[in-house]
């Protein structure tokens, strides 16, 4: 099965009512789709934030990501600002997934890290709140958000941290 | 301030360059919006999902929610179905805040608990995996989203959990 047969399948179950929640063959497209991906880019953010993504990629057995330099402030003007953050690397690279962060909402609403695909079809997100109530390092933050994402869709990470 | 003046001060600080994260006066406008919310609502979902999400609201002495009932099986068939479906809430009734829980992106991406101002504005949100992965009750994963949504803009509950 493919991603998109994983979709087709799921919106035949959602029109006809017999949607009974996200089922295991779904996940593994989703994961099949993360570990077959070749060109990951990481929209700007300093070089301490792609490190610790591409830690966490490099755990995970995974193609580490590339630096994406374009300019994002924009996005905090917009209501979703990781997610169109998403988009704007997508649409000015060729990539097969991109992994975007930035706030998730309102100024106040903290931070949110999302996986996209090559279509901009959402894989998996993590979240934290704002700075000054984690008080965590940048690097910290998105390594635990980069974590979680994989985590939560049921990657396991074949290597500790490095050193 | 108003929840107005702090979108409209961060747009000035990104748009000029000198945005530095959430601000501490950020997150009290989020606050206060979400405590003086008197009509909150909760579109389509089991009874169950919105006793869920209730007790949390009561033990952070916040205004109950009530039940939209609206049909939002459509929403599965969008990009992010949770968000769709605070939207779909917003446009067919009169609220302060809407509570909407649905899946975050592709299936197999797993839920997202939104709290979305009258506005459509999104104040907070919470993640959990699919239900196959973390295996929870429904009424334990929405419990604990909702508490996770309302901890990460430094909310705290006043009361215990009811028994």
């Amino acid at each position: 099965m493919s991603l998109e047969e994983s979709i087709k399948h799921a919106y035949h179950e959602s029109v006809s009512g017999e949607r009974r929640g996200d089922t295991r063959d779904e996940l593994e497209e989703i994961k099949s789709y993360i570990r077959s991906s070749n060109e990951i880019r990481v929209p700007n953010g300093s070089g301490e934030k792609l490190d610790a993504i591409n830690e966490v990629l490099w755990q995970f057995g995974l193609t580490l990501a590339k630096h994406l330099p374009i300019h994002t402030n924009s996005c905090d003007v917009t209501r979703m600002p990781a997610i169109t953050k998403g988009f704007m690397a997508l649409d000015v690279s060729v990539c097969d997934l991109v992994i975007a962060r930035g706030r998730l909402g309102v100024p106040g609403s903290g931070s949110m890290l999302v996986i996209m695909d090559k279509k901009g079809r959402i894989l998996s997100a993590a979240l934290s709140p704002a700075h000054v109530l984690h008080e965590k390092s940048l690097v910290e933050a998105v390594r635990d958000e980069m974590q979680a994402a994989l985590d939560r869709i049921g990657l396991v990470p074949l290597f500790g941290r490095r050193r």
